[in-house]
C-alpha cells in the first residue's frame, strides 16, 4: 500500500447474491479506482444487521458470494485492503466513542432513517442500531482517515453527517480526522427485469454468478414495451427495461437503437438477443475467474484475513491517536 | 477463578476521586462479595463519556484513583477480574450487536434517560451514546453471563431492560444468555457535608484519599441542626448530616444518640469528634495500603492488565457463542 496516494473507503452489504446493479454501481468502481487510490474496501456485515437482524441465516454465505464476485470482477487484493467489517473490531470501538458526541437530533433528521423506518420495517419498531447507521458509517470512514468515498446521491446526507461528526470530534479533542469528500461516480440506473426498481427482494435481478443460459432465460422474459406487439409496431424505448440496459452496456449505439425501435425497424427479440450477447461478453471472464476461485476457497478466505490484517493495522493506528486525543487509557496489549 | 461459583458483575465510573459514598455503596460490596462470587469488576470509562465527553482531561487520573482506592480497600485481584472497561474491546462489539435488536422505544422510556437529559445536560442535546447507556450496560452484564449485579433502586429499570434485551437475543438466535438478578445490597444513604445530596460536582464529599486532618476539618465544618445553637438546646437529628453519618458508622448506638441529641444532652461538636474518630478508624488501614500502592504504581497497572486478560478471555468465550448463534463470521485471528 502506497501512502502517497489518497485513501478511498467503500463498503458493500452482504444482503444476497450480488447482481448487475452491484457490479456496475459499486464493484466496477472498486476495480476502476484500485490503482488511483489506497483503497479500503469492506463487506459490511454489521451494517446489514440494521435491517436484517431478524434473518441472519444467510450472512456467512452472502459474505462468501460478495467476496467471490468482487475478486472475480478483477479486484487485486495486493493493491488494496479487502476485508469483512466485523473482522476489524476497532470499527465497533470508534462507533461507541463517536456515539457519545453525536446528538440524537442529528440522526433523527437523516432522510434514510425515516424512510427505512416506514418502508423497510413495516410495522416493526426501528432499532437503536438502525438510528445509529450513520454513526457506524462515520466510524468506517474516519477510522481510515479516508479522503474520498464513492457515493450515490442518496448517500450524500450520510457523508455530510460524517463530516459533522468528524468536525465535532476535532473541536472537542483536537484535529485527528480529515474531511472526506464524496466521489460522485457514474452509477448507472440498472432496471429490474420486470421494469420495477432493481431489488433482491423483488427477485428481479440478473446475478453476477448466473450462467450463460440463465442469463438468456432471464433476458428473454424481460419486460418491454407492452404496446409493441409485433416487430414493426412503433416502440416506446423510454419505458423499456431492455432498452435501458442496452443503454448501459452499449451507450454509443443508444440513440440509433431508440430510433430504430420507435420506427418499428427493430423487434424486442432482436434487442434481447443483443443484450444477452453483451451481458455474456461482460460476464464471461468474471464467471471463469469465479469458477477458479470457487475451487480455491482457502485462497479467498486468506485474502479476507490478510485484508483484515492490513485494515486492522491502519485502524489501530488511528485509534491510538483517537484514544490519546480523548485522554483515554492506552490499549493494554492483549 | 472458580467456575462453580455464581458470577457477579459490577462497574464504577471514573468521574473523580472516590468518596465515602463510593466506598460504602460500591467498593465495600466488591470486597464483601469477592469470596462468594466469581467477580468481574470494572472501571467504566466508556460509560463516563455518556455525560462527561466534553471534559475528558482527568479520565486517566480518575481511573488511577479508583484503582488505588479499590485495591486499598481490600479487593484481592487474585480472586476476581478487576479491569478497565475500554481494555476489553469485546464490550464495544457486543454493544454494537445488541444495538441492532434493541427498539428505540425501549430506551426512550428508561427513567434515567429523561432525567439525565433534563438535569445533567442542561440545554445541551442528548447524545446517541447517552440514549444507548442501557445497551452498553447490558453488553457489560451479558458478555460475562453474570448471574448477579449489585444494584441500587435507581438501577432496577436498567437491569430489567438488560433482561429484556437478553431474552430478545435468545428468541432471535437461540439461548445464549442467562437472566441476571439484581443483588439488592445495603447501600447506605451517605449525605453530603452540607446536608445536600452527596455529589462530586457539589464538592461536598469526604474522599477516601483524604488524610486524617482533612477529614477532621471537613467533619468540623459539616452542616448540623441550625436551630441547635448551644449544646443543651434540643436538637433535630433527622435533618442533620453528622447524625446521618453516625448512623452509618455506628448503627448500634443510633437510637441512643438521637435521644441524647433531642434531649440536649449532647452537643454537635461532640458528635463531630465521634464521627471523625470513627471515619479515621475506618480509613486508616485504607490510607496506609493506598500509600504503599502509590509507591508501586507498576503493580497497580499490572493488576489492571492482568484483570483485562482474565475478563477478555471470558468475554471472547461469550462472543464466540454470540457470533455463532447469529451466524456471523468467526473472528479472524489478529
Amino acid at each position: 500500500m502506497n501512502s502517497a496516494k489518497k485513501r478511498m473507503l467503500s463498503g458493500m452489504q452482504p444482503t444476497g447474491m450480488p447482481h448487475l446493479g452491484n457490479l456496475e454501481g459499486a464493484i466496477a468502481n472498486w476495480v476502476r479506482y484500485q490503482n488511483e487510490y489506497e483503497s479500503f474496501l469492506f463487506i459490511a456485515d454489521w451494517h446489514s444487521l440494521t435491517t436484517l437482524y431478524g434473518d441472519t441465516g444467510q450472512i456467512k454465505q452472502n459474505i462468501r458470494e460478495v467476496a467471490l464476485d468482487v475478486l472475480a470482477a478483477g479486484l487485486d487484493p495486493g493493491k488494496c485492503a479487502f476485508f469483512v467489517q466485523s473482522d476489524v473490531k476497532e470499527h465497533a470501538e470508534l462507533h461507541l466513542l463517536l456515539s457519545m458526541i453525536t446528538p440524537i437530533s442529528w440522526l433523527e433528521r437523516v432522510p434514510t432513517f425515516k424512510e427505512k423506518q416506514e418502508n423497510v420495517l413495516g410495522g416493526e419498531q426501528a432499532s437503536y442500531g438502525l438510528m445509529g447507521y450513520p454513526v457506524l458509517m462515520s466510524a468506517d470512514i474516519l477510522i481510515y482517515k479516508a479522503d474520498v468515498v464513492p457515493v450515490g446521491r442518496d448517500q450524500l446526507p450520510h457523508l455530510e453527517l460524517c463530516r459533522e461528526i468528524g468536525r465535532r470530534f476535532n473541536n472537542h479533542y483536537g484535529g485527528v480526522f480529515p474531511e472526506c469528500e464524496g466521489l460522485m461516480t457514474s452509477i448507472p440506473a440498472m432496471p429490474g427485469l420486470d421494469g420495477r426498481k432493481l431489488s433482491k427482494s423483488y427477485g428481479n435481478a440478473i446475478y453476477i454468478a448466473d450462467d450463460e443460459d440463465t442469463t438468456w432465460q432471464k433476458v428473454r422474459s424481460m419486460f418491454t414495451d407492452p404496446v409493441k406487439m409485433r416487430k414493426d409496431d412503433p416502440g416506446h424505448p423510454e419505458g423499456c427495461a431492455v432498452c435501458a440496459m442496452l443503454g448501459i452496456y452499449q451507450p454509443d449505439s443508444d440513440e440509433e437503437l431508440q430510433r430504430e425501435c420507435r420506427a418499428g425497424h427493430m423487434g424486442c427479440m432482436q434487442c434481447k438477443k443483443k443484450l444477452a450477447e453483451l451481458l455474456n461478453e461482460r460476464l464471461k471472464p468474471i464467471r471463469e475467474k469465479r469458477a477458479e476461485l470457487l475451487d480455491n476457497m482457502d485462497y479467498v478466505s486468506g485474502v479476507l484475513a490478510e485484508g483484515a490484517e492490513k485494515a486492522g493495522a491502519a485502524a489501530e493506528e488511528t485509534m491510538k491517536e483517537v484514544r490519546s486525543a480523548m485522554n483515554m487509557k492506552k490499549r493494554t496489549v492483549r
